[in-house]
């Protein structure tokens, strides 16, 4: 049983779904009406040795924590507002020092904690739930339709060339690891995106291979990606060519760029790209059926695929 | 550092307070305000080999995670509405199994899983967020006033004697047990006692001696316990005299009750009980000063306390 099959698994569980609720789990965040507002709600979980290096500052731990989270809100095309943050740490300053991380990036993104807990364990571990609200209708997964254009924000391949760079002990490479313990998610990209004509968005945490899936299943479309297509920066590349790695399947397969992956009509994206001020970049179509192909100049590469928490 | 000096240098880290924010970190939960209404917010983590046994079944785990936090939105007389769970397990079965139990406790105690994660780690980690909705005004730990009485839902030290025949391999004592594995938040006896003139409340997770303290020290007042009074069952009493411990301190130190301690005036105390059905038990004053004193048989017990998460 791999990840996604325990979640479907998990999801057959659910008791009934309550009338408040608008969107249950199988999104980047939940939906659930208050009042008269709507807000969305999800948790990201970072374990040391799995999602950080065991050698990881636990202050960039604790900022990367909320960024994740922020970003799943920013997927949603929601503002977020509140986090509640848990940490399990081997002793009381590695939780001081990642709850440091956690305020930094509170301010930054102009959340605040709530609460959340502090125990002892014997390897950090961080546990973020965020709570954003919609101005207008959230950003599904499933809003993508055959005819549109797939397109990413920012750049692909930086968090995960980073990551290879301090795995390998390679030196310099110093904005490219920055990138990989302290992720810029996407958040007034994913506010504009929402009020201008997204169709599908989700923030780009397991790799676009595994990423793009979801957005296909949700939708029950397919899609093509052009890989060549893919915004790749030149340090990227030069990392990737260092270890003679295909820069674009790095950038497609590499998890935790944390961009947003947005469907639309050419106008909708470019409205987002003028409004948001970030590279809006088209890398593919949305297609008829569940086929979901990168191509590489044309030829079709097989066997892409992103994380999957489970497999060792 | 300690815990509670760890939490304390963390509550300093904190961003501006929002407006909308009505009670920061230091309760049992957060309260916040959305539109009308009022929320509550919390989240607890359970790790493997601290709070539950590494033998410990997933699925009582994923149920105590809930129970939990179900626990921590009574103690401010908060209903609970939704859970976001995490859990960072060995495998994608274990994971299974323990979000069985968060299902099981969802239906249990009335609220939803809006979503959560699930990763990958060497031992089973679990951590839950709640929200819940307030009807009144929130039953602080502040509260407290010199001259209220304070007292204790149901009965103390029953999970502590559950896990210490578990953890000695005494066999029987199936009750005690399973008050251990699957503790019995007090929702109806919280919602009463907040309309029903409860001074302060906070729920039992650390053990009478220290929660009592966080009640003094958030309200300004000393405390006098007599330990002759705790609501110990009968086998709680058995299983300590088998262990040769003293049955009171055991109770008073044990952590992981979930049980309510209420301040507040004779007919307000007595008016809980009758409306939630639950014994609610008299066990002490609170006082004038600072001073926490925990009395057996008129003689002065020192030395008395209860968890802190990173002492070994």
């Amino acid at each position: 049983m791999n990840e996604f099959e325990a979640i479907d698994r998990m999801a057959a569980l659910l008791p009934e779904r309550p009338d408040d609720v608008l969107v249950s789990i199988g999104d980047d965040c939940a939906v659930f009406r208050i009042g008269e507002e709507r807000w969305v709600a999800a948790a990201d979980m970072l374990v040391s040795g799995r999602h950080f290096l065991p050698a990881a500052d636990p202050e960039d731990v604790g900022y990367k924590a909320v960024a994740v989270n922020v970003s799943d809100a920013a997927a949603m095309g929601a503002r977020p507002r509140f986090v509640l943050t848990s940490a399990a740490a081997p002793n009381s300053e590695t939780a001081l020092a990642c709850f440091r991380g956690v305020a930094a990036a509170c301010r930054e993104f102009g959340v605040y904690p709530l609460g959340g807990d502090t125990t002892g364990s014997d390897a950090l571990v961080v546990d973020v739930a965020i709570l954003g609200v919609l101005d207008g209708e959230p950003v599904l997964r499933s809003g993508a339709r055959a005819g549109d254009l797939i397109a990413v924000t920012g750049e692909l391949g930086a968090s995960e060339a980073g990551l290879l760079a301090l795995t390998e002990g390679i030196g310099g490479f110093e904005r490219l690891k920055e990138r990989h313990r302290r992720p810029e998610p996407r958040l007034e990209a994913g506010l504009v995106a929402a009020r201008s004509g997204a169709g599908a968005m989700i923030d780009l945490s397991d790799g676009l291979a595994s990423d793009l899936r979801h957005i296909c299943r949700a939708s029950g479309v397919g899609a093509t990606v052009h890989l060549e297509r893919l915004p790749l920066a030149d340090d990227t590349r030069k990392l990737a060519s260092l270890l003679r790695r295909e820069p674009e399947q790095l950038a497609a397969t590499g998890g935790e760029d944390f961009e947003l992956l947005v469907t639309g009509s050419e106008a909708a994206l470019k409205r987002i790209e003028r409004a948001s001020g970030i590279p809006v970049t088209p890398i593919g179509e949305v297609t008829v059926g569940d086929d979901v192909a990168f191509l590489l100049n044309g030829e079709r590469i097989e066997g892409l695929s992103g994380w999957d928490h489970f497999e060792t």
